[in-house]
C-alpha cells in the first residue's frame, strides 16, 4: 500500500525532509497544546507533531485528546528536541471521528496505571496500550517466524479437523459440539441421547491436538506441519492453561528421536532468532519492562538474564540432551531433594517431572534449555516409540528457563504390532483408530514430531507471566466475552 | 534439515554425480522388477532407482511392491532411458516397515481409478496420490503466500476467538459449543437451559467470522488480518460448501473502500503469482489434468482457458470495478436476462446477485476478474457503510472466472449514530456489541476490510471443482470422520 505508515517515516524520514506528507493515527499524548504524540499501530514509537496553535481554530485544538483520531498534513522536519530525530509541522488537521471524552475516562485508555485484570475485560481496547501493542505484534511476528522456518526446510502446512469425531488421545476434557437446541436433545428408544439425529450424525467434539491426522499427511507429503486452534475443557483458573490456544505440530516421515531434538532446536532457535531481528523497538520495551517488574521482587526471586540477554543466550547455547534416567539421578542427588525442598520429592526412577524439577534442571543445575528423553513408558501417550529396553519410549521435551516445558515430542510407534499391543494396555480403542493403524499396514515408516504451544512461547519472547495476556481474546472458565 | 529430499536431489543432481546418496520414500511403481518409481512427498516427481536384482536376495525384491516404503543407498547417474535426468543405481535397500499387500488391495493405494467419493472415505490415504499431494502441496503454498503477502505489507497476524459469545453477525446457523453432558442438561427453574453452570458461564459456539474482533484490533495496531478456521451449521450437500472452513480476513484503519480493492486486487494477484512462481511441477500436473476433464465435457461448456493459462490472464489483467447499478443494467439488458435463460431472472434494482449473475458478467461481458460496489444495503450487513445516497453501502465482492465470489468486503460503518440506526433498523442487539460500538466511540476512524475463503481461493487454482478435495478432512452433514 502506498500510504506510509509512522514506522515508514521514522525509518526513512531522511527521504522526505522538508516534503509535505499526510499520516493518520490515534493521540497517545497532547502536550502544552503544542505537541501530539501520533501512534497508527505499525510500531511502539509515536510521531510527533507541532501544532501551532495560531494557525487552527479553536474547535479543532479542543478536539485534540487521548485517543482522538486524526489526519495530519504536515512538512517533515528534523526535530530540535530531545526524545525524537523527526516531527512533523502541522498544516491541515481533520478529526477523523467521534471521540467522547467524558465515557474515555471509564476506560483502559484513560492514561492512568489499570489493572491487568481490567485491561483484560476491556480486551477490544488493550491493543492500544503501548505494552499489548508490543505483545500482539511480537505474537505476529513469532506466528510468521514459524510459517517461514518451515517454508524453507520443506515442509507443507497443513489444516487437520477442529471438529472431530475422534477422541484418541485422551488429552484432558474436550468441549462438545453440535447443533442441538440443548432444550430438546433428542433421545434413542434407550433415553440415551441419539447422536444420529445430530448434524454430523455422531457425537463430535473440538479437537486437542491434530498430531493423528498430521500423521497421516506425514506418511504422503513427506514433512508437515499443523498450526491452528486446539481446545481443554479443563477447569483450570491459572496463569499457565487456557482453553483455546493455538498449537504448532510438525510431523516428519523418516525423522527418529535425534533428528526429531535437532529440528525442535533449529526451530526454536530461528523463531527467537527472528524476533531478536524484526521486533527490535518492541522487545526494547518489553526488556525495559521486564527490568522494572524484576526490581518489584525481593532478589532472590529476580531472573539473573534481562529479557534480551536470556534470548540472546537461548540461541547461543547448545541445548543439553539428557536421557531421563540420567536427570532424575541428578534431582535425586540434589541439595534440594535431599533438603525436602521440592513440593514432590524425587523418590525413585518412574517419577513424573514437575515445573519445579523441570526448572531446576535448566536454571540451576544446566543453566541452558535442556531436553530429557527417554521418558518412562507408562507416564508416556500410547504413539510413543517404544525403546530397546522395553521400559522407556522414544519421547523428548524442551525445557526452558522461566517456562519449564515449551515442547513435547517423540518418535512415532511405527510397528503395526507393537503400536496395537500398547494401545490395548493403555485402553485405546482401535476400532475408532482404524485410518490411524492404517498408516501402519501400508508402507509404515519410522516418523516422529512435536508440539509447541504458541502462547508458551510469546510468554517466553515477551517476558511476561499471565497467559491470558499473550492471546487477543482470552477463553477461561466462566469467561468469553467479546 | 541435512537429509536430501527428491526435490533436492532433482534440482541439484549435477552436484551429486556419481556420489553415493541415501533416499527414503514410497514405492509408486516397481517395472520389470528393475525400476522404482521412488516418492517421498517433496515433489510429484518420482525418483528412478534401478535395482539390479542380482545384487539383492529375493526376499527384499519381493517386499518392493505399491506402497512400501525404502531407504536406499546408490550412486547418482545421469539416466538412459526417457522421462528422466537422473537415476540411482541401488547399493543398499532397507524395507523401512510393513506393508500389507492383500489389505492394500483394498484402499485407494491400489493403482487403479477410484472415485473421488472413495477417495473422500480414505482421506488419510488420499495425501499418497499424485492429484491430492499436488492440491495440498499448493494448497500449502497459497497459504504460506497469504502470511507473506500481508507480513510485507506491515499488517500484524491476529488470532481472534474460536469460541464465541457473540452471534452478532447471523451469517447462518451457528455450532454450539458446551461442555455439559447431554445426557443431563442443567435447567433453570423455569425450565430452560443454564448455560450459567457451563465451561463459560454463557451460551457458547463456534465462530463464523472474526471481523468485528479483527475490527478493534485494527483500531490499535493499525493493519491487521486473520488467518483461522470458520464454521456453518447449514445442512448444505453442494459442492461449494464445507461446515468448517478456512478464512483470511484483513482489517485496515483508515482505508476506504477503493482502497480495499486496491487491497484486494494486489493480494490475490500476489498469491497467485507466487503459486506460478513455486508450484510449477504440481500446476503442470493439474493443468494437464483439468485439459483432459474439459475434453469429457459438451464443446458448450468447456472452459475457455487452460488452468495456468487462467492464473496468468487473471494476474495480467486490471479488474473491472463496476457499480452494482451499472451491473444491474448490463444484467436486466442481456439477451440472458430478456430470453429467459437466467433461473433467476433480474427484474428491479435491489436484486442480489446470483452465481449465475456474477458468472455472466465475468465469463461472458467483461471477461475478466469483476468487482461491483456499491450494493443496495438492504442486501447486506449492517456493517457496512452507508453512502451519500442513503440507499446504497459502500461493499465490494470479487468475482473471479468459474467461482463467481471469491473474496466480499466493505468499508465499515465508522460513525456511532448511523451504525446505531443501522442496528436497530436489522435488530441487531446493541447490548451483545457493546464492545463493537466502543470502537466508534474512542477515536473512531474510516476502515475497511474483506473475507476470503480459503478453500474457494485453492478451488480455483488447482482447476478443481469439488470443496471437499481441497481441504484435508472435509466437515459436511452427517460426515466427521477423522
Amino acid at each position: 500500500m502506498e500510504r506510509k505508515t509512522i514506522k515508514d517515516i521514522l525509518a526513512d524520514y531522511k527521504k522526505i525532509l522538508h516534503h509535505d506528507i499526510t499520516v493518520q493515527g490515534w493521540v497517545r499524548a497532547f502536550r502544552s497544546n503544542r505537541f501530539i504524540a501520533l501512534n497508527d499501530g505499525s510500531t511502539i514509537n509515536n510521531l510527533q507533531v507541532v501544532v501551532d496553535f495560531e494557525n487552527f481554530n479553536e474547535e479543532v485544538i479542543k478536539s485534540i485528546t487521548t485517543a482522538s483520531s486524526l489526519k495530519i498534513v504536515g512538512e517533515v522536519v528534523e526535530s530540535q528536541g530531545a526524545g525524537q530525530t523527526v516531527e512533523i509541522l502541522a498544516k491541515k488537521i481533520v478529526i477523523l471521528g467521534d471521540n467522547f471524552s467524558d465515557d474515555l475516562q471509564k476506560t483502559i485508555l484513560q492514561p492512568k496505571k489499570h489493572s491487568l485484570e481490567k485491561l483484560r475485560e476491556e480486551a477490544h481496547l488493550r491493543f492500544r496500550t503501548n505494552l499489548f501493542g508490543a505483545v500482539f505484534r511480537v505474537r505476529s511476528a513469532v506466528s510468521f517466524a514459524i510459517h517461514q522456518f518451515f517454508n524453507q526446510n520443506q515442509f507443507f502446512y497443513i489444516n487437520t479437523p477442529i471438529i472431530t469425531g475422534a477422541d484418541a488421545e485422551g488429552a484432558g476434557e474436550m468441549f462438545g459440539v453440535t447443533a442441538f437446541d440443548l432444550n430438546q436433545v433428542p433421545k434413542t428408544e434407550d433415553g440415551e441421547v441419539n447422536f444420529e439425529e445430530d448434524f454430523f450424525g455422531r457425537k463430535t467434539s473440538l479437537t486437542v491436538s491434530g498430531q493423528l491426522e498430521a500423521e497421516t499427511a506425514a506418511m504422503g507429503l513427506g514433512r508437515v506441519y499443523t498450526f491452528g486452534p486446539t481446545f481443554r475443557a479443563e477447569n483450570s483458573n491459572t496463569t499457565r492453561h487456557l482453553a483455546e490456544f493455538w498449537m504448532v505440530e510438525p510431523e516428519v516421515a523418516f525423522n527418529n528421536l535425534e533428528d526429531n531434538i535437532d529440528l525442535a532446536e533449529n526451530f526454536l532457535k530461528y523463531v527467537i532468532g527472528y524476533v531478536l531481528d524484526n521486533c527490535k523497538d518492541d522487545l526494547a520495551f518489553l526488556d525495559k519492562r521486564f527490568a522494572e517488574e524484576q526490581k518489584q521482587k525481593p532478589e532472590k526471586d529476580r531472573a539473573k538474564e534481562g529479557l534480551i540477554e536470556k534470548l540472546e543466550n537461548v540461541i547461543k547455547k547448545r541445548f543439553k540432551r539428557v536421557s531421563y534416567t540420567e536427570a532424575i539421578d541428578i534431582l535425586m542427588n540434589s541439595k534440594e531433594n535431599k533438603k525436602g525442598k521440592f513440593q514432590f520429592p524425587i523418590e525413585a526412577w518412574g517419577a513424573d517431572l514437575q515445573s519445579e524439577h523441570e526448572r531446576f534442571l535448566v536454571e540451576k543445575h544446566f543453566e541452558c534449555p535442556v531436553v530429557p528423553l527417554d521418558y518412562p513408558k507408562d507416564i508416556k501417550a500410547f504413539y510413543m516409540r517404544l525403546n530397546e529396553d522395553g521400559k522407556t519410549v522414544a519421547a523428548m521435551d524442551v525445557l526452558f528457563p522461566g517456562i519449564g516445558e515449551i515442547i513435547g515430542g517423540s518418535q512415532r510407534e511405527e510397528r503395526l504390532e507393537v503400536l496395537k499391543s500398547k494401545m490395548q494396555e493403555m485402553n485405546v480403542d482401535e476400532h475408532e483408530l482404524w485410518w490411524y493403524l492404517d498408516t501402519r499396514k501400508f508402507g509404515s515408516v519410522p516418523h516422529a514430531g512435536f508440539g509447541l504451544g504458541l502462547e508458551r512461547l510469546v510468554l517466553f519472547v515477551t517476558g511476561w507471566t499471565n497467559i491470558r495476556d499473550v492471546i487477543p481474546f482470552p477463553r477461561t472458565p466462566k469467561s468469553a466475552e467479546f
